[in-house]
């Protein structure tokens, strides 16, 4: 093995905006939990790094695939003064990536594999959640890891995946052999890759949104990634409908291809209307609010709980977003109804349960719409600025 | 036994506003889901009345006690265009009052008392659930008897306890004999007067709000009869804080005499800064608002949810309003927290554990602070339009 | 119409065994809540009875397929003194048949169709529940139908559908539309015929066992129709593996085409070891005991949860049987195990969401193995004392 | 602050019974997950330890309170063999104590205190759970501790408190800031040492047995420490009866000044029907197992959930015991009930919801019968083999 690797590289100068003061974990120079109001001029390249070591509790692992997310695109991209558009944690320079699958190559001391209970003794197949949960904190201990108050997070300001190699802690790590046992070996680190925004949406509508009982009907608005993944949990719950809200036809494309039968383009149709059309004017039990945009949808998903005879159902909001959301306290207290929010993927059984999902049939592979290379990576990081015909574009490595 | 009973009777005048179409449960002249938008010129009077007799499955009831409501005070209100301010479901002329306690007299056949699974026999203590689920659409099959699709409601379109006697159906009767063991004779019917507002605090904290551990801190905003009734239920439920937003001091005094420790003064000092300062930067685990102004609490409750540390908070709306609730989805999301929506007091064993609660030691009574005959019922209702003094105004019947 | 109609009825004997006393529900003569302890020589014939009128709140149905079921059975087989073997809610004579499936014909006043909410007007095709449930007593009003205290059974002590016509209370029917979009209309009726037993799994594992998360593992102990129908639902709430431990082919052929990949038979391999190889040491989240053994299967079920890593899992047990479990506290405590009964299949939703999991695709008419005529049903009773073979015998009414 | 320290040690010879096979985490003549098959001829001795350093992630407390818990007896008592009678996870020789509080003393690198977010400084008040759960594998990244598969336990394989110091990771260590409050000086760490046996309780009735709603009734069997502490948890939930079930009148005149007024001596009367006469009839919504005599309590438990009309009851059984739980489905299945286990006390935000609520009033100092020194240690593990007149017996450090 090689003392050096190639790694797609994200480099930004330190340069806070007037008024930003150092929060209680930020790092002068290094890392802060308000990137976009730091860091000035992104830069992303390929660069020659030095193949990491594992440590105590850790392991290190040959990447075979990493997908691309929304948040690589916002981290390297600029507003008009300069400044990057990703508001979180981050601390540059640093290798990107974090939605990975690979294959252990080496383990530091006490490195466990939590599918064997046993050391990793070389060659599992894994993927990784990309939060880095401290594990000792209130809300770890509570068991409420994605909302650890000492959070790091893999390609955001510790080295990701874009590299031939990374060092993880091993409880990120799950194994994939459920899905070896199912699948051709050249789709298992593909699928391996896809866990992680999936396992995103599965917290969002299996743990946070409380799930469906089968025969339930939900509706999903917004077809990118999470909601898509989202679309084929829920279908995968029994939902005897899924009802999906969204214009684009390459995203619905997909959509079909994961068996999702009910699709409304909602330029050119009432959500609502056409929702309680297709209900029988019922309505649905779990709306997922994955657009981004609640001023606009929110409107809807209230009329359509509101004329629809369903009570008790819940609107999950995944989607970061700045505009307020205009809640209609009656339409809630009148349908027995509520509202949640969600964020992450890590613990609860997410990760486990996704791979014997997609092990089982769940297979999300359409999600994947453009391989690459780990040389294409930054001009797709930037096409992905403009594209939005591209699902999930990710780089195999070889 | 008489054949003819004083009630406290509300007429108002048919007149439907432009516009105003009949509903699938309207019945022209006589009853609308939408009161504000058709009745006019409320009045309130004294009438003598047949005493009504008991059909199958239902029982006579001597009234002992019967609480004043804001409903009945909106009922018999009118606004600048003469049309009542109660905008639900109404029917008149109309016996009001629903907030009762009485003793059963007399059973029709199939009355069944549920505290016994035996016929009424005559002689037992009972109060009543305000509203009379059909028990056979689709909400109430599913155990949602608040949600009844074909709801009456007592004395709002059918004749109410604000007289001698009344007629009711045995299923939404509850048997007050936890209350005869535990509290002297004269006060079994006021507390069981007080068993519906009750309800519809206990419903909204335990049941929708999903309640709390012992140990987790609360915070009500809004120390009207509902407000009130979920500090004694959250004490009782193990809160370590009951923290209670309300600038009254009338309603502060009753809050101290249900053993409420904690108090803000929303008018002299920042909700948010000071239920932190209260919880030590910590927050509330549930937030009840009862104050039927969103607009102007749901910022600081946001405010502390964002800046305390408590994970999975709620926030459950209980009060009516027309103004929107501004929701920020990230607060939902970084904090994972949720709101929801609650109505109804009936169902879900509500009422009997209300009851035991109070048998228990939950002593509701500081609640009442005045008590009137049943002629001084109706200048009550047109003092309640300005009074805020008040809590609970109860009748009590000779 | 005809004024009369072919019926199945069932008559026995009341002779009580010595030490019997008439119970709180019980008649003399007409009906007792202990069968086994009462009923002497059932005799099946097939007489002509009178059409039955719809009083208010019901409506007459025309039935359309009606299956068999082991009650049925039990009813009509005496035991060596010539006593029944069902131990439960009986009157007789009486027309059997639970499983049910028709047309409406003619609604009485106030009937109402829950699809709907309006009165049924006729031609709607609907199923039932068996439970008529009284709506009234404490388990009702606190939404537990299946435990009403004031329950009649359809074909048990109110007549059933093994004949042209029913009349039934609207509450406990439920519509068949979304099946008559889904389904050619030979099948409609058939299908509607399984929701009753469906439910029953239904309820048991998805309400009362409190389902699972897509991607756990399932593990069902027995093949009747129950023990099916649970592999199908969990199936289609996302189980990663369903596995059935079941010796009889038959029943394993139609698990086969339900979809059921993993059979274990307990008569040739230990059902512990055999899970636990299909399932890499892990166990299952959720098992259902659906034999009536739980001396012969409980000891194994144990021992898989000891042996196995998975935690929090579940037993549900649905089979009725007199034989005690022993259970081993520690297995509940080292594996945060849990055992829960179950019994019946109302409310919760569980009718509609049955039907629409039909509709969506969750296809049950594997279960039906063979078609008979309303002349057939007292043979076929007497025959599934010793056959085996058959899963769901079914009447299908000309 | 000296270089040695008192601390009371026990010694064990490592002799394996016949048939003893190192487990996957025993290491030999050291460490061993089945305490009564391996350690034979248990000594109690004072001896003088060097005072440990804390590493990464420790912090060295001085120990305020330390509580003797039942495993403490059992591990130092041997049966007729010479082995000792404790069967799980121990590794001798080993300071013993558990239920501990103190002060932080001095904090290694990276020792966050949870209850500021902030490192460790000195001078904070904690208590200690028992269980070092390793936080990595499976059960823990899945947010259950308590069935951690890597475990070490304080006093037990590692290290405990019956000395001046100790040496913990501060992830399980919790703020008696709130106690320090509510209580005098002298007060705070006497109800410190009792949260990790509080815990237990609340593991049991809270988190496993899902806690009650106010107005419910509940049933506890055995009035040693665990029974104890839930039955005041329990009444702090607003439990409307707390029915103890105890014939030791010591253990009776605790439950009182803990304000428990049910009490029911089951060698004088029979519990389910003294409890049904308590009730009215209708028995409990939760029911604890505290005695470790299954065999004798479980036949009237299941008589009280059979006669009494309450449904959907819970069953936690918390105390080990060998002896088979006879369970006669038919109770769970009429009854709608559940038996569930329970162990630990990690996790799932107990801890400082005990603590708070001890904060808010729940005072369990009537607990702690007797109060020795760290000299009489040995001696009262010793008498706590036959004197069951003490409830808790704590040693306070000086």
């Amino acid at each position: 093995m090689a003392n050096t690797m190639k790694a797609v590289r994200l480099s930004a100068d330190w340069k806070p905006r007037p008024g930003f003061k150092l929060g209680s974990k930020d790092i002068e120079k290094r890392q802060t939990y308000l990137g976009s109001r730091v860091w000035h001029d992104p830069r992303l390249s390929i660069e020659s790094v030095p193949v990491p070591k594992p440590g105590p509790g850790q392991v290190l692992i040959e990447v075979k695939a990493c997908g691309i997310c929304g948040s690589d695109v916002h981290m390297a991209q600029s507003d008009d003064q300069g400044y990057i558009l990703y508001p979180g944690l981050t601390g540059f320079p640093c290798t990107l990536g974090h939605e990975l699958s690979g294959i252990v190559l080496e383990a530091g001391p006490g490195a466990v594999d939590k599918n064997t209970n046993k050391p990793f003794k070389g060659g599992e197949a894994v993927c990784a959640e990309e939060m880095l949960w401290c594990g000792t904190c209130k809300p770890c201990a509570d068991g409420w890891p994605n909302h650890c108050e000492r959070l790091d997070e893999i390609g955001f300001n510790v080295d990701g995946a874009f590299a031939k190699y990374i060092v993880l802690p091993a409880k990120v790590l799950w194994s994939l052999q459920p899905l070896q046992e199912a699948y051709p070996a050249d789709q298992v680190f593909k699928l391996g890759s896809l866990c992680e925004p999936t396992c995103v949406a599965y917290h969002a509508v299996i743990q946070r949104g409380g799930g469906i009982r089968p025969g339930d009907t939900v509706a999903i608005l917004g077809g990118g990634p999470i909601g898509l993944a989202a679309c084929a949990i829920l279908k995968r719950q029994g939902a005897a409908k899924v009802i999906l809200s969204e214009p684009a036809p390459e995203r619905v494309a997909i959509a079909k291809k994961l068996g999702i039968e009910h699709i409304i383009n909602p330029l050119k149709e009432s959500f609502s209307e056409r929702l309680l059309e297709i209900t029988h004017g019922m309505g649905a039990t779990l709306y997922l609010e994955a657009t981004g945009l609640p001023g606009v949808v929110y409107p809807e998903v209230e009329k359509a709980i509101w004329e629809g005879r369903t009570l008790n159902s819940t609107v999950v909001v995944v989607a970061r977003a700045d505009a307020k959301i205009q809640v209609t306290g009656e339409v809630l207290q009148v349908r027995m109804a509520r509202i949640v929010g969600t964020q992450g993927h890590s613990g609860h059984g997410n990760f486990p349960r996704v791979i014997q999902s997609m092990a089982g049939g769940m297979n999300m592979l359409p999600m994947i719409t453009k391989e690459i290379t780990i040389d294409q990576v930054p001009e797709n990081i930037v096409q992905l600025r403009t594209d939005k015909k591209e699902s999930k574009i990710t780089c195999i490595m070889k």
